[in-house]
Formats: C-alpha cells, structure tokens, sequence
C-alpha cells in the first residue's frame, strides 16, 4: 500500500429523523467509490433514525434516581442507559460502564448528550448498527452506482488506557478481522496467532481526519480497496468477544 | 487534513544488537521529514537493543512451571513473561494477562518468540519505549537533519474485543493524547469530555500498511504534521491510565 486518501466531508446540514444520509454524502463531494470506505460517526446515523430522547420526557426509575445521585449524574440520562443496557458492569467516578443490548462494553452506553440548540437531547447508538451500514450501503449504490463500504463509528475509552479511540459499531462490506493465523511467515513458519481488528483500525484513522469541533461526520477513506468486498459481511458484530471469554467483567 | 501518505519501507535488514535503526531506516528509502512520523514495530528495536532471551538459557522457577502446566505453555517464556511483569491481572486459557514493569496492560507482557532461524527466541519489549523513541529521533536528526516524530507499537488485544490493534508503547515529539476537554464546540457549547488517543490511532494507521507476513517493521506517515512537535514531550507514558483510576484489575 502506498497513500491513504482520508478526506473530511464538509459538515452536513442538521440532521432530523428520516433524513436521507446517502443522498447528503453525494451532495457533499464526488461520490465515493467501490473500493473507498465511508466512514460515518453514528450520531448522524442515530439522529436519521430516529434515536434521539428529549431529556425532559423521560421519568426515571428509582433505581436511575438512586444511582444518578451516587454519581452525580442526571436521573434521566442514567435511566436511558439502563433502558440501553442488559448489564451494569462498573459505576465508579460518574462513568458507568455497561453492557450494550449489542454486546458493546462501553461508557454510558454510547449515549451522549446532543449539542442541539434550545433543547436538550440524547441521542442513542442504532438499535441494528450493522443494519444501519447495510441500509446506507445499499441506498448509495441505489444512488450512484457505487458500493462502497461503510463504516459506523463511535469513540470508546480502554480500559487501561487513557484516551478514547474511534470504533467500529457497524460495518458492511468492510472485513472487520483480518485473521493471519496459521499462514505462513515471509520465513516459512507458522504466524503466532494474530488476527488484526481492521475496522477498528479503519475507525482511528478516519478520526485522525477531522477535529472533534469540526461538525464533520463523514470521512471517505481511500486506498484500502484490499480489505473492501461486494458481500455486506458479518458486520462489526464480528468484533465483539463472546460472553464466555470475557475475563473482566 | 486532506491525503495522509503511509507508507512502509521495504524490511530492514536482520537486526542485532547495537544495529544502527536509524541508519538503516534512512538507506532504505528518501529521509522522512520533520513533519513526518516514523512508526516502528518495536521488535526491531528491542532486538537493537539487546531485549532478546535464547529460550534454551532461562531456568524457569517452581512458579513458571506451575502457571505453565495449567496453561500449556513453555515454562521457560513463562518465566520471562514474569521477569517482565508486576502484576498477572488473569491467567485463562493459555494468556497470561499482566501489568508490565512499564505498566502496560499486555497479554504474556509483550514477549513474542522470534522466527528467527535456528534459534528459538524470545523478543522482550524495549525496557523504557519512550527512551528509545527519543535515542532513535536525536539519531535520525543527527543523520539527517531532519526530526519525524517516532512512534514505538505492539499489537495489544482488547478485554472486551476480538482482533489485536497496533497500540503506542513508546513516543518522541508526537502529542499521545490531544485533549479538547473545555474546548468550545462549532456551536459554542462545551464539548462533551473528549481526550483522542492520537498516538494510538497512528499506530494503528500504520499497521493498515503492512501485511503481517511482509516484515516491514517501519512506516512512514506523512500528513499529520499538527501532530508532531518540535520537543519530545512525555512519551506514551502518558497514555497509561494511572493504577487508581484502574477499573478492571
């Protein structure tokens, strides 16, 4: 491989519920191409479909209340985490870390509070992030005759690093591993185990091309047409370690 | 930023101890430039370095051939895995998670074994990775006039994620964490609290540049000169989530 296109779309206009991401991507900048992977934070995503919460409207539990004044948070933004989650695995210092109804161990369940003016909002992670990618894939080959990859993305910390990183949360056409276990080496012998998390890594390059006040959501990668295929894939699902090798929680 | 050129130099030649990297790095292709940043899979400078144990020497102790029978590993690379290590955080099916003297959280502390021929080695990581990083930027200024920021990686799993990620363990002159904590967002709100993991996200660029079996331990990345800074700076120290904030160990 030799360079790597990775180009910012310009902001997109705001984004309401049934907005039609693929036709604002062809408005904003020659249209990717098969071989490019688009890359899309998913609060653009989230807000087209719809998962967006008004703060005001949500009634917490008493167990939201209860953990929210544990960790001075809000009642109601912790109540949406829990109704996000299917387990609460740390709470300490106002994060709390759970399980995804996905699979994805992260921060507050991937829900953020919206920088929309006049209201406040949360805005959620897909219900289907994988499904989302299909269904932007499939409507910017409707459109354009292209079918590039997708990628969904959102910043997660580490556990024992500080610093977040972007992640995959969905993809389609996009290998998500790379696996090299058991091909030889350039010597003739046997690789150690090594499978490469290729859409996470795609996801830390594209955040590399914009600035986190930039408003801009979508990063066309190029160059990596090796790891794009026609077929959707499994998508980002791929990427999640099953339950029962989970060793931390 | 628009186009962000990545590009891996043909493999180094064999390297042994005291091997001038720098040297080799700079025979190998045109000098990368000071807005350039210099990323090295740390076998090669750990190899440089003398980090290197003939398996056939280590004299394991009753600990190393105890956690090796339950494990179904070498109870020789287990040793040295304890050698490098503080703390072991978990032991299940044959991965020795442990906190290294740096204070990496690693699987089996970073020791590879070598597929160099003849001799079964094992390949420690570089004893301080920032230091290294700093030796091999003053080296590669001193040859050439010129200041890329370095970049030192391994390929860490993740507790909660399948695949490995080319990950920073060591840094000169490239800002490990870009923090836009309290910045104003394009709106004029708080940003949500926002700290990328810069370093980590150039590591795993570059490993998108070569194939696992290619051994090009070295890649220049060019385009991210906002990046890079004239001082060294802290290193990826400053990457590790301090002991205390430790959730998970």
């Amino acid at each position: 491989m030799g360079t790597l296109g990775v180009r910012a779309l310009p902001g997109l206009p705001e984004i309401g519920e049934g907005a039609d991401i693929a036709a604002l991507i062809l408005a904003a900048g020659p249209a990717p191409s098969d071989g490019d992977i688009v890359v899309v934070a998913h609060k653009a995503i989230s807000k087209a479909e719809g998962r967006v919460r008004a703060l005001d409207s949500i009634d917490p539990s008493p167990r939201a209340l209860e953990l929210a004044a544990e960790h001075d948070k809000d009642p109601r933004h912790v109540q949406v985490i829990l109704d996000e989650s299917v387990e609460l695995i740390r709470a300490e210092r106002g994060v709390l870390i759970v399980r995804t109804r996905h699979g994805f161990v992260c921060a507050n369940a991937g829900v953020d509070e919206s920088n929309a003016p006049g209201e406040r909002l949360l805005v959620l992670l897909p219900t289907d992030p994988d499904h989302s990618a299909r269904v932007l894939r499939a409507r910017l080959r409707e459109l354009s005759g292209q079918a590039p990859a997708v990628l969904i993305t959102d910043s997660f910390g580490r556990a024992w690093r500080l610093g977040q990183l972007d992640t995959a949360i969905g993809c389609a056409g996009l290998a998500a591993l790379d696996d090299w276990r058991g091909r030889p080496d350039r010597r003739g012998r046997e690789l150690r185990a090594s499978v490469i998390a290729t859409a996470d890594a795609v996801a830390a390059v594209a955040d590399l091309a914009r600035a986190k006040d930039s408003g801009e959501p979508v990063v066309i990668v190029s160059g990596l047409a090796a790891h794009v295929q026609a077929d959707d894939g499994p998508g980002a699902a791929a990427l999640i370690r099953p339950r029962d090798e989970d060793l931390f929680s």
